[in-house]
């Protein structure tokens, strides 16, 4: 039996809580949040799980194997830390924190003590996302030329954060997981339309070696909604939208075609293929209960999440970078992924 | 009557000549171009038209009062040049020149000669850009927020141009009518797939005064074809889906409002307003036909043309700095289009 | 304080609960259902009301006002007639009963008894059928010629009501309301494919006096799921589809144009008009809570129900016809509903 | 070399000459029209088909080996019969005739003089109506249970013939050609809106030995533009959507299931089954073009072709009971196809 804690019971905490508890071998012991008025809502819906305004009684609970943290970003490092010394397993929301040096810290510590350290990318543990990561790791889509993907609707505005690292961190975790190459350059532009308040709109360039790129499009002010993302390849090319009920990803057997020589460059012949489209069957597990799973089982044989603390980093370093690049109107930021990634 | 010459009978040729034909008190009197059959089909379906290869043939003739030239690119100028010098009236293929030099050459030279120099921007003459730019200059979006713009789709892969050059100037000529504004910077990054081919992605985006940005997206290597455009503004925002059979163009009342004072942005709250869309009828005359009168209609008295030889100009200069931009992987260029509209 | 009694704790009857406690000036004192599991439910979440295996327990409490049925479709004549004889107002599932003989006996007791009988047409207090009835009300749409309605899915197979009784119920409830018309006749077809199981396909048509007319297909086994009903106006027409996530109702200004004299027909000229469509906000409040408001006020003003008794009759009766000229491969059965409606 | 008569040079029949032309071994000699102005064009575009006004002359000539005949419906039946009799092969316009009568008529003449005898039911030569076909004929889709088609759109009214023999005639000849199964009844309602028109909304349902039935949705009255085929089948089942710019039939894994013996029907267990969705590539070439090789090769090889005479009879006989069931609100008519299928 892994008991598990968890800090923040506001937006995502419930889904956790509700996750967790149908995991098998797994109890939820205590909840702890600011707030009285959502700590009687565990109570009423949970009589048995405890609960507390101190997240340091979780810490100091040796029943405890575990702790989710579901708190705003910029609480995360402390809270993270805090557990980690206390010799608990962590889950983090995404961000992971609010700075890459916080989240190698966070690495260095849960490596010393041996302990899991993951990062909640729920997107990568949904079925449309795991058959993409299939789909490029068996070669199927042939080299992947590029990945680029829309998130934009209406609100909600953050007051503490942009854009970027409001939505862009769903495409850039998924990314990461998806492709498993690792980008070493950024460069975005974006613009706050709210005098005072953090970009609302924002567009990303990410570099890899080879002839791979990416490009993500976020914005808080469209007037619909958008969340579709085309992965391209020189065999096959991938459309997932999310929002479709239904066949949210297809497979489309398109390219190009090439004849004759590189000596003789004008005379190469572009053709256009066509064929069949494809759209697989998804697991419907919901997401959120599959990486629950993954983090017990991570926690019960010792493994390295596929959400890993490195994981988290990236996204962070990409998105430091990326805001850094915004403010700079496209200028060019390096990033040092492959360190991160070794 | 209005004696027309025709120079290039390829892909767009025949669609000037159909509908020059159609507009009362025009002739089309000559048509050139390289190859014998295409001029034979000329013949064939139109046999009152005269057809040579050699394009002097129409700068020679005192008849013709003005000569569309529908040939690749790298030729516009040359042709232009020599059209103007002979005292005919021009219309040119988009992108006017390859060069911003040689725009500005013939502006010039037309200005000297008291000539119409137009543009082929023929997206600007449809119903749906028309009434765009109805919309934006009645102030029925309020103040515009940004303009984004995608066009992707699989094929055709050009050999000279690339797909900023091929695609985007679409784009650019559409938001430069619609917004009649004028970026100072670009900001562009893209990738070239096909070892020895021009690059067939790209992502523009383009800085104005004010709050006011654009991004434009362009791809050869799609697997599906999107031809959208979002234009926010802070009342209104619209959706222009050029491949919609019907409701082409439809009109957002949704937006952010904003309680509190400037002073106190951390307590300014935003809420999100919704009200109804509404898709206008759009006028459905074939956009070269309405452009085709605008030519006459200019020549007859002395107008200067919505798009005229600075419109081209400034797309132009959008071409070849989004193009350095891309190079130098999303670096800033910055643009000198005040002078250009003055 | 009126106190409501709600029988049947099972798809529906949470719903009921819920939306009840919200409306103000109301109190849910008791739920009765056969189940001890679903009963221990409604007491973890809501303590204070009690609750019993026994629905006679609620017709027998003198503070009991009045009474929802949630349960399937046999039992509502008996639970009805009982709440009704008790002296408790009634508000039940669709279909209201599985005869019209019932549904009239009920109707007949609560005139006596001067209680408010209501049918839970759910769909009736959406946004978009309230704005579809103001629509054909204030005449936006001149003369009504049909209403055509698709309700198809794959699932849910149900064993004792075929799939006009389950899917068509909705649509008749809709039409019902929005038309405010009696059809005078039904023609209905319709198949099962599996064996021993009520039909899972059917057709109908229903014929209004004048040129109005109205067709329902409903489909346990498609492949797509679909929602949309058109109504044409000789003037507008609209098209509402349920599925969409925003802009489900969309009002075209499209339609025909008659020239010529009705002596002369085969000179009538008939033209095309198309105009702007607009697709009006709607109220998105929950349906049910807007039900659940209607029903106190009923209770309080002694008001009659916008879907009352001899709404839930005119369907009822439109189901039983229905399904004998299914039986009968579309021969035409004759409705009395004029009468219904007196 | 096959020598091709072409009767009618209205809408369709410029598209008959355009794909003959192209057609190798086949050779366009006369056209005829009753207006001058329509063989003018005939002669600027094809200068060596010679024109007349009077149809008689292409029976005359000796060197016409077959004729085609796109003229209203109204003429088929004499012209057909007079080609048939000058012993001329035969292609006719859909509907083939306006009575069955007519029809049988033509079929018998046809075959004593051993001519070919084809009907243009061209949707029947699209890629995407042999797909289907295949997809039936391999069992591809298991047992067909429905065909459900819906053809809607504002426009075009005809004076002549109600929406059935105008737009449902389209959908029973692609029926007849994918199912290869003959319905043996037919109910039909629908209704004219426009005094003294002919009806403008039509709804057929057909009935099959079996459990197959089928429904057609024809309505010249709708806002919005739908043409879309569903066929369900106990294994997978299709949608089928000609608007669509690509992908227009899909393929669905899913049905339902069922476990449980025959003899305890109520125990039965209905389970649903979902799986991938199948986008077949569809040849692309113009419908046109292999329908009139196909009409070619039947008369080069003796062959009868796919869309013979009897396929133009069924679905004439179709057309006729539906109008007849339509003036009698649905009343059933029994057809006689097996007949005619033998």
């Amino acid at each position: 039996m892994i008991n598990i804690g968890v800090i923040g019971y506001g937006y995502w905490g419930p889904n956790l809580v509700r996750n967790f508890i149908e995991v098998p071998g797994v109890q939820v012991s205590m909840v702890s949040d600011f707030s009285l008025e959502r700590l009687n809502k565990v109570q009423e819906r949970y009589p048995k799980i405890r609960v507390t305004t101190n997240s340091h009684d979780l810490f100091a609970d040796p029943q405890i194997d575990a702790i989710a943290i579901a708190t705003p970003v910029s609480s995360h490092f402390d809270l993270a830390l805090a557990a980690l010394k206390a010799g608990k397993h962590v889950l983090v929301e995404k961000p992971m924190t609010p700075s890459s040096e916080q989240a190698m810290r966070l690495i260095d510590e849960a490596k010393r003590r041996n302990l899991v350290l993951m990062v909640d990318h729920t997107f990568v543990y949904t079925g449309a996302v795991q058959k993409m990561r299939e789909l490029v790791a068996n070669q199927g889509l042939g080299d992947i030329y590029y990945y680029d993907s829309v998130r934009v609707n209406l609100g909600l505005f953050q007051h503490d954060v942009n854009v970027i690292w409001d939505l862009a961190v769903h495409d850039l975790s998924m990314m990461d997981y998806v492709l498993q190459a690792h980008p070493y350059a950024v460069s975005a532009t974006g613009m706050s339309h709210i005098a005072g308040e953090p970009e609302n709109i924002a567009y990303l360039t990410l570099f890899f070696a080879g002839n791979l790129m990416a490009h993500i499009h976020v914005n808080w002010l469209a007037p619909v909604k958008v969340r579709r993302t085309l992965i391209g390849g020189n065999q096959k090319m991938i459309v997932f939208d999310d929002l479709e009920p239904s066949e949210k990803l297809k497979v489309y057997d398109k390219g190009i075609t090439l004849n004759g020589s590189s000596e003789n460059l004008y005379k190469m012949l572009i053709g256009y293929r066509t064929g069949d489209m494809w759209a697989p069957k998804l697991e419907m597990t919901e997401a959120l209960r599959v990486e629950a799973q993954h983090f017990i089982s991570c926690i019960e044989h010792g493994k390295q999440p596929i959400t890993d603390g490195e994981a988290g980093l990236r996204v962070v370093r990409i998105l430091e970078a990326a805001t850094e690049s915004l403010k700079k109107q496209g200028r060019l930021i390096e990033l040092d992924l492959a360190e991160v990634a070794a």
